[in-house]
């Protein structure tokens, strides 16, 4: 049986001011600080440790990481970063107070471009100063790689491509990994590894700095999954329903 | 030309306590975060960028880097630990007190073993509870690599084969790189760049948390070097003093 860490990164000033964030580089607030150096002890003392850490390149999973890799005294493991699980493209959304957006598209629509699977929000354009194709830390990226926007689906096509790549070559070779990243890159790495169907992982969400345990089989299909830390009842929205796998 | 930044860690709580540290890992002071933190902004302000960085695998050097890439907004740049750039193994010397082991041995003794190229300090036996080979940080070692104690030449070997392996091919590609480590591993990296013979390297002492810009010509020797952020006359004990090589 192998055991993977998902965690979202801690509280944003973004989700603090209630803004589209999707691939602007904001920071952890000082709660979210305070949420990632409470997970890693919270790891540290269930006994967790790693081989290694994957993460995306925007500065609010990278920080919870190392505030989580700095509790559990593990700073020394390899950290590996890549755009590919960077949040969701939000598109011409990325800035703009959520709130605001319902009272201006309406309920309905602003939940579809957030929850649906295959709904994008409206597209940057590439003259946007938001479109941030010339920031060196996406060098990497091909020609027209850089999104404009994205859905859900865009989103899980990437993280499962490195998943493939990356972490699942070093999880079956019984490397001990965490993984710190985003909302839906998150949701989207649990829908592949749970093989929910349409929609059935819109009404997840994960919440904030909390470490997700995945139990996987050789196969690394799911066997069971929980959370660490969490006191009291877990709100039904922050669970991830679906089929348990029997192994194969 | 190119142009590389070296950086000895902030100060750290054994530096602060008069401790022979080597490879213990011990954390930085609240003066060596505050150092890290400045020399951060000293390198923003000068407009430097990287694209790689390379530490060792000791929380004091690790730290400090990524205070420094906290500073710069370079978080998401790719990060590579190494043991080979710890600081010099102290031996059996490794937690004791500097003025107590100058009084117990002489000074003349501790000068030797401080700062002589080829003087070993007593060695650690295995069964000390220092020798850290099982420490999960060094499973990529060899049978016989975890030193018991070390001198400056022993260092120097592995700095500079890491050197060649994985930093000057870097440097070589045109990628732009800082190194944060430790007093004695970059002692012996200047040593090994600037070609200082026997001694000469004695009275060098690298500052904590001060960047060391050094210009390298395209064959990687050494142009010209100076520290950032240092206010006022530079102590004479700081200042690499080497044959400057003209350019081949």
């Amino acid at each position: 049986m192998k055991k993977i860490v998902l965690i979202r990164h801690g509280q944003s000033l973004w989700n603090l001011e209630n803004k589209f964030t999707g691939w602007t580089d904001v920071d952890l607030s000082d709660n979210g600080l305070e949420e990632a150096r409470k997970a890693g002890k919270i790891l540290a003392q269930n006994g967790y440790c790693f081989d290694l850490a994957y993460t995306s390149v925007l500065k609010r999973s990278i920080r919870t990481l190392w505030l989580v890799l700095h509790e559990m005294d593990l700073m020394w493991i390899p950290v590996f970063k890549c755009w590919k699980l960077n949040e969701r493209h939000y598109g011409a959304l990325q800035g703009l107070n959520k709130q605001e957006t319902i009272e201006k598209y309406g309920e309905e629509q602003v939940h579809l471009w957030r929850r649906s699977v295959d709904v994008r929000p409206p597209a940057l354009t590439p003259d946007d100063e938001r479109y941030e194709a010339d920031d060196p830390k996406y060098k990497s990226l091909k020609k027209g790689e850089f999104p404009l926007t994205e859905n859900l689906s865009d989103t899980e096509k990437r993280v499962v491509s490195y998943w493939h790549e990356k972490i699942a070559p070093a999880i079956l070779q019984g490397q001990k990994v965490i993984i710190s990243a985003h909302g839906n890159t998150l949701r989207a790495l649990i829908k592949y590894l749970d093989q929910i169907p349409g929609d059935g992982i819109a009404s997840l969400n994960i919440p904030t700095g909390t470490p997700l345990v995945y139990e996987l089989n050789d196969n690394l299909v799911p066997i069971r999954h929980y959370y660490l830390g969490i006191e009291g009842p877990i709100p039904q929205e922050n669970i991830p329903r679906h089929i348990i796998h029997s192994p194969k």
